[in-house]
């Protein structure tokens, strides 16, 4: 089953103002929807990130995979390392550490990599969870993702979340997300206030939500000693700190110290890092994520790394629709040792999927699809429309800095910032 | 598409007198059959070992996979796993290292887990190697496999392999199985002689095939002095000492100051040895081996593994028939990193074989079936013979040792040996 055409398709969607250690989401997130299209007429959905460099890589990487079997992973993978030439990507909005050559293949190559298994799931009849080895869990729980965030964007009205920059705000937040889709886990973006304000934000969640798993994610905005001072007031409220320092050593300094379990999907995001931080004992949970490990198939070697090393593992996000949703969720469902509820952002952004059955969450987790493939089908109208809107938006390249910085001249980039 | 029935069926085939660190080879090979047949029409194959204990357990686990389908290989492992009820398997003849519950799970669980491969791949008219990604390579190079040995089995006449106990007749052999099937390298069994004998064969080896990597594996029969020695004497001569010492400390102690890899089949048998043999550096190469890794896939996590940690992969092999060759073959297709010529015992054994084509060698390679499946069928006369042949032999267990000692009752097993 031959690889036909490539179709490449930016898209932008409503986005609210979520605050972050690097600035604030801007009105627009970017993505790239992947179409494959094959000879046997099955076609094949991927969803991936939507700044330029990436989405030109993208683009330059798809023609050459037109020939090519769709179970000639090994295959593929490797067209798409000769269309790169070895060049790495950039990381311009730092939500996540130094690309590598190796690194920049696995998150070109995943876009397709996805929809290869969502073509042979379709043409064998069967769920991609199955192909990937068979569901362990028919549901998959995900966290309710907590952000710091304006009450809208400026210039606008307020946006039906509402306004989060106290701990009484933040805990209304959750009380919405839970309320709306059952979330059994809290994780609160942190890195935008005194470390001191968001340790009292998850002190009042803990309150508010006793039986909740809470995590907080400052994303690298602490210094090792103020990291082990947040660690310290946390002691035994949190099921564990993510990214609390900058790189492998900073986390090290941090694991060395903290009582609870570091996660990471900062300084170990790609398979080169794996080493070093086991060395180190730099992190206890890897956030896998696999539109930047280089697909399901590598995503499931990750967990067998992480199974084999004694590392937790748990999943990240960032804004995304729902063939995103679709993929992790088959992945989380046939991954045993995926044992932490997984991050999404879909909450913040499903208004404006471009699936034709957009996903619900309930008792806060994914029910895994039983369609073959994937188990979502584009709705091509949505697409259209979020297509404009990319075109429509002007924004090519996430820059919550910049954005931020319209906003307030002085706001600096800085990490550490505490 | 669910099992219906899985038929296990132990053979026996004949073993030239073969020596090694614990003995020397009876004359009859032991080895169990799988056949896994499903509803809809289409049965798979396994192979796996014959030991008693080992088939005892495969026949137990067996009936409870029925009723499962064949991609839910997560499901087939869980079972597999409860059939076994945390019980650890023996190692009786002394070549691998201790089993855990974990690893002995592995090894039952594997031989059903090549069948669903098998399964899937016809169902799909696609080989083995598709499925687990593509084929990097169209044929796989594997070594000649030499043995000291004595002319023929106590008794009987001399077979047609004849007498191997010094360097002369060592490379004897080499030349012969080269010009039989054109190996590109060589693998020496060692552990049977005095280790400077042993360093001498090597050497007459390099003499004779100057351009062919060699190997030389004593079954861990040295102690890690001896092992220094050894690797001393070798520096610049083999590509890899295999096993040289006994258990990881062993291993790390020697790779400490061995000018050359070293490779293991022994200290690093199960996912539960790779983390203290990474900090320790015990290991260099890791001689995979599906048969106790846990099938194809586990297997593909091992050489994910093995590529994130910077640690070499080879394969390893007992005495085995064309299924497990089969196998052998599409996984090591279907791994890019697998980068060394892999080891079998086939050409010692091929004669026996149950399938209906058994596998030939060109240029020391077995080119990459491109059938649906595994690509080999079973010949059910040859399979009849074969489990006649195991009824009528009266073993029932391995035990290397204990025919030596029918030979000669002075000897001992003894680990490390010099």
């Amino acid at each position: 089953m031959r690889i036909t055409d490539i179709a490449v398709t930016p898209v932008a969607f409503r986005d609210p103002p979520l605050l972050n250690s690097v600035g604030v989401h801007e009105p627009w997130a970017l993505r790239t929807i992947v179409e494959v299209h094959t000879d046997e007429g099955i076609s094949g959905l991927g969803e991936t990130y939507g700044d330029i460099g990436h989405l030109d890589r993208v683009r330059g990487a798809a023609p050459g995979l037109v020939g090519l079997d769709v179970h000639d992973l090994n295959g593929l993978r490797a067209r798409v390392a000769d269309a790169l030439g070895g060049v790495a990507g950039s990381d311009r909005h730092g939500l996540t550490g130094p690309l590598t050559a190796e690194s920049t293949v696995d998150r070109v190559f995943a876009s397709f990599e996805v929809a290869t298994w969502d073509i042979r799931g379709k043409a064998l009849g069967r769920p991609v969870s199955d192909l990937l080895g068979g569901a362990v869990r028919d549901t998959v729980p995900y966290s309710a993702y907590l952000f710091y965030k304006w009450a809208g964007h400026p210039g606008d009205e307020p946006d039906a979340f509402g306004e989060a920059l106290d701990p009484a705000g933040i805990v209304a937040q959750a009380e919405a997300l839970i309320d709306a889709h059952g979330f059994g886990s809290i994780k609160l973006k942190g890195g935008v206030l005194e470390p001191r304000q968001e340790v009292e934000a998850v002190l009042a969640l803990r309150e508010a939500f006793p039986d909740h798993p809470l995590r907080l994610d400052p994303n690298a905005a602490w210094t090792p000693a103020t990291s082990l001072e947040v660690a310290a007031a946390l002691d035994g409220v949190v099921e564990y700190l993510e990214d609390p320092a900058p790189g492998i050593d900073g986390m090290a300094e941090v694991a060395a110290g903290a009582p609870m379990p570091l996660a990471t999907n900062m300084c170990v995001i790609a398979f080169e890092h794996l080493a070093p931080a086991v060395a180190r004992g730099a992190v206890q949970v890897v956030l896998s994520d696999h539109h930047y490990w280089g697909g399901l198939s590598r995503s499931k070697e990750l967990a067998a790394i992480c199974r084999t090393f004694g590392i937790g593992l748990s999943m990240h996000s960032n804004s995304h629709l729902g063939i995103s949703l679709a993929a992790m969720t088959h992945l989380a469902a046939a991954t045993p040792n995926l044992n932490y509820a997984c991050d999404t952002h879909y909450p913040w952004n499903a208004a404006d999927d471009v699936i034709t059955t957009p996903f619900t969450f309930v008792d806060g987790a994914v029910r895994v699809p039983t369609a073959p493939g994937l188990g979502v089908e584009l709705d091509r109208d949505a697409l259209a429309r979020a297509a404009e809107a990319y075109r429509a938006c002007g924004l090519v390249q996430r820059d919550d800095t910049g954005y931020m910085q319209q906003h307030e001249p002085s706001y600096e980039r800085k990490r550490p910032r505490w």
